[in-house]
């Protein structure tokens, strides 16, 4: 008797007793060690389920010859398996069945074949603990970096370390997973779909930063833009346009000031010369005095850049970012689900 | 005699000679070399004590033919086998106690056993200094972290680049637990726990950023968190509202004198036109410069933007985040308290 | 019959019998466990196909005294073969031809030979997954950072952040790689090539923090530079020199203030001391007031310095960064075909 | 004869022949393979020497009927096994001793017994160069990273980045060193002492940027802490408190200012509705300005935040950062004092 | 026949057959598997030739019994070896060359010997793609961060990180290498000093940060280090002291005005009480306006802190800087040089 499936020598101590009794029944409790090797199908990993033949047969004696049976039932053999299972610290045996049959060979005679099946499911708490939830953890994280205030804080650098943190887990976790054929592992699909979220999202965060950044560089928002992004969009995301009245009100006078110091401006320019002349010395000192101030007020207002055009681009960013945070929860929700749902299905059908 | 779980073929040098004195005593001083495995209970890692069995009885032979007895008692094979041990370097054996019985064959015979029961400590020192200071450590730093102000230094990306440190330390340390079943080991649970808080910590720190730092697109801070939080809880951190003595000093002129300037700027634009003509040149000048002073005053004041709704948005942050940070340190007292309290009890009990 | 290139004992469990049939035919139903090695050809790894050939000659005895044939055609062979493969994770058995030819001895007498040739390919599929996705995306995370604008964010420290993951993540990948001879894989070299790319965009980065932050150092711009980047290269890359009308209306005053208020002070300056007794109060008070503001306006233009020198410089750097940006996607997409296209054709090739 | 403490099966080749002289002198030149095991002791790692014994005698037979002898005298052997040992790359031979002597068996008979004691010397110089050299420079560069302003640069951010490095770095070497009992080697405490006195100086840099950026929430200095801290510690540390005269011609009209403006804002709140009647316009224009040049001042004074107490509390950070990091250098210089004296001890002492 | 080094049995099949001529020759078609070793020089790796040495004696028999020849010439047994291996990847065989001896024996006889002396050098095409080129790129960053503004970007931070990838990179090359003896690989003399470099550069950028940043809290530049740094070592590195015309204009008046204004403060706070008496009160008020005004001024100024102290700290920092860069590159150039001859000799000389 021996695997059929094993190519390896039997290491086993040899015993060299034969029982034979008066009954013709021959004991011949020979100790096999065997090394037998399993198609594992990781698709549901770590939540699957390994499925293992083990045949026993004759491999040179037909049937008269070598009859094979069992002395122990299935239902036995497969508590005395548990008890005696020490040290297969990751499996754990769910199920033994056997198949007891006659074969033909291929010389007229049949053989007997003995197959056990043998179920082993994998203990996955320990990878749930260390390898999922540590990842939903950083996908929650990058999740929450939407939160960060683009303009204040340095949000791409924050999304490209936890990126990094990413990169190195993921690689790690590779070292764990055995390398099968084509079927992909779900969980190597849930991780790339992690990466490829946090990707994107940094992809975007790298738009509105440079949208919220350069806009003073930009020419005005398209009417288009305007339309669809601000005022539809925008909606949508329950970030509706600014009434600005708050802000029409310092930027009124402003820009009336603006109109009349240019036209007094022009003016000064214009009977500059003659002014001083009919104009006491007073007046005169106060008239430079508001040059200065003048040109103070445009320092400080360039450097408070509030121009229209800036503010509406930005309210594009931030409408923006906010649909995409959206379309990003969404994303994540329905891919979470489907993923889940697909672990939930191959672990009830295997 | 064989240890019976052991499956390896003797690889020790074989010896020919055997030994038969007169009194029927025979010496068969055969080494043997046996390789063994032990179930491993690494629930209390790295202060576990395992406890392994070798039982040695013979595989064929019932008992008038084979009797089994030992030549050392128990206490100076121990006392032998720690002299020998000289490269059993994460183990240290504390114990080794035997079993002499007779049990019945299935054939209507009994064999007799020698079990010893073996017990080895593994030496913690070097986990302790390499796995359970160093995230102790990088704990303690996440904890500290909470005085980092969130306004002026990047609290969050400290956080992440903690995060990931803590990562890459987690899942190198995972090669050194072994795969054993749904027994989760406490350190494991020491260290997602950490994880856990780091991230909770981290989310809470991005919320309080955003808060922080956006809250000047917020609208006023509600009645009922402004009763509740600034007030009540407030108190609670140790945070009490501020008298805004020193800060009404300040804002009491201002908002004054907005009112009177919006009136004067209304007054102004009312009667704007007819003001230049029965009013000496000078006075105009000093309305023109009122009016660029104004504007350089409300450009300064939005740039500092102090309205008292942001100052009440980052009174909410400041209290949550010290609320947060109070939670924060009880949950690790409680729960670190939990889990040395339970390596105490499994420590003393195994 | 051993295979030529095995030099391993044969490990499989030895059987005892051989068939002698009434035809002379001969049945040694021995299984043999074969160790055999074969040149690996790694350059188009990971999408390569390997050509492996197991030859079956007698090693001692010439051909009239063995004879060697085959009982399944090779069609069969393969099929049988491809039924079999439970453990070849990695590998997908393509193909098997097989060659039977009779070769002369160095004695003057011939030996048949069998030779298989076995083709498999890798199953790359995990590779793309878990090695080509992530680099692929880290480059394209690269491209997008240059659209960080480098006078708000730190894009330098974004990039090296990004060098870092992607040098963790390489090394990480060339534990994959067997390390064979000169022919470097392609995917080595297309991940070099990544990183070549990263080092060079991160120096580009550095040069133009450089220029943008320390330019209020330098000169004025040379004519050459000014006319052939800002002028030519400015029109190439669609970042023709600003009109600066707007910037000329607040320049403008400021300039002429300034030629003014030297003016006025050197005016200040020669008939100070004799200026308050001829003047009222009011006026010198105004005097003193002018000079006040007048410092205060240089201060505030100082710090906002915007010189034309620093805004032309500012404008040469972010010429250079758009052309240079330019650059490296056209040299990405050109290397990047030429990888792929090398990787079809030896992929179609082999 | 056979070593004691191999228990492998000697694997290498079998010699056939065994020369019989005329003078009973038996030769038997049986090349025999061991695989011996040696207890490590790691403490002065890596500049240990190790001390292996091998030990010849017999397992069967007592003396007269085999004598052990040698045929080289302990020096010949030594340098014979000098010019042999090819591949021990780590370990350089010291020394070898011999001890021939005769034990008595627990049968009144006596054995021989041939002992050889050898030692080696582990090469350190990869270790020192990849090891010790690169920790001592991260160290180093904790040390100096005391000089970044705190106030201006994120100190905080760099000492977790370095941590973050040495963390990475503490662990890979970890795989260095085997695993050996209670006995901590002292290269393991070295590294560990680093880490703690970066994670200490970590913590004290959140302190101090705590103090320095959060100083504007805080009361006053206690008079307690400005007597010791900022005059007592202050000295010690060569910061003496500044003599504060610039400050105080700046705060002084300040303040001055401030207590006249107050008092005229309250007199203008109280004569302020029947000023404008008994004034020209003039004036009342020239009380506007200063109400809008008031509230700009109080503004800008706001943003610069020079108070007193803001002034103390960072006196206060700067004195205990210096001081923190002169007790730094000082434990630093101690314990590593300390650590190599102790290793050149046990160096020499082996 | 069996090589001298090799320990382990022959592991490849026995061929029972041995072929005796007519004329005396013995064909003994042994199949022999040696593991042998070699004794490693990777002074020189990743660019090495190994040179190992094949001894075929005669364990036992001395001359007239046993004689050695060869069947093929040297040159044969190249080519022959060359189609032969198949699997030796990482090395390229280059040189079989032989010794035929006779040597004494120690019982009065002579013994063959046969020695091939065999040729072995790396291909290092991968160690240069994945070791040599990535660290010169990294090198060329950090040389290039030089180019970093210290004030405007937290170049540390970023010297930091890159520290830490080379460290992460160093530790996982040392994987690569082989451990031997004292003879420290000239790769790794190349790495340290690539990392010590770093650390060099990095400890200078926070010298340069410090002085820079906290130049306000320095006393003046002492004269010795205004000469020597400032004026000599400026010239040096091409950073002439600024002629500061343009900062003086802005300076002078300041400070012509800071006195003035002092003088105007102290003789308001002399007559202040008194002067309001005789003034009409426009004129008070433009004092009143004056105050706020002067201590805005202050204000301003204090921001800006552009003291001639800081100009030169700054000045001497930037000259430092500059200086080091260029010992740096000095350094860089000298060393690289040295090392890059080192290789070329050994690699030619092997």
């Amino acid at each position: 008797m021996s695997a059929s499936c094993s190519m390896e020598r039997n290491s086993a101590q040899f015993t060299p007793y034969t029982y034979v009794y008066h009954d013709g029944t021959v004991f011949d409790l020979q100790p096999v060690r065997v090394v037998s090797s399993c198609r594992l199908d990781i698709y549901t990993f770590p939540f699957d389920v390994q499925n293992c033949t083990l045949t026993f047969n004759s491999y040179l004696h037909s049937l008269p010859a070598i009859q094979i049976g069992r002395f122990m039932s299935t239902e036995e053999v497969f508590q005395y398996s548990k008890t005696m299972m020490t040290t297969m610290g990751e499996w754990e045996l769910t199920e033994i069945k056997s198949l007891h049959q006659q074969l033909p060979t291929s010389f007229n005679s049949t053989y007997e074949e003995l197959r056990f099946f043998i179920s082993v499911r994998r203990r996955s708490m320990l990878y749930v603990v260390n390898l999922l939830i540590p990842s939903c953890f950083l996908i929650t994280v990058d999740l929450f970096s939407f939160l960060l205030p683009p303009q204040k804080v340095d949000r791409s650098l924050f999304k490209m370390t936890l990126i990094l943190g990413f990169t190195v887990f993921l690689l790690l976790m590779n070292d764990l997973l055995p390398i099968t054929g084509n079927t992909i592992p779900l969980i190597s699909v849930f991780l790339s779909l992690c990466l490829a979220l946090m990707v994107v999202s940094l992809l975007e965060t790298i738009l509105i930063t440079n949208l919220l950044h350069s806009s003073t560089h930009y020419s005005e928002v398209p009417r288009w833009i305007r339309l669809s992004v601000i005022h539809i969009l925008g909606h949508l995301v329950l970030l509706p346009p600014k009434p600005t009245q708050m802000e029409q009100i310092i930027q009124n006078p402003a820009t009336l000031e603006m109109n009349a110091s240019t036209k007094r401006a022009s003016e000064g320019e214009a009977h500059g010369p003659e002014g001083p002349l009919d104009e006491d010395k007073a007046v005169e000192e106060l008239r430079s005095l508001g040059r200065d101030l003048r040109v103070i007020r445009l320092k400080v207002e360039q450097e408070l850049n509030v121009s229209q055009s800036t503010e509406d681009w930005n309210q594009v960013g931030f409408i923006i970012d906010r649909l995409l945070f959206a379309i990003y929860i969404l994303f994540l929700s329905v891919s979470f689900i489907c993923i889940i749902g697909m672990w939930v299905n191959s672990y009830n059908a295997s």
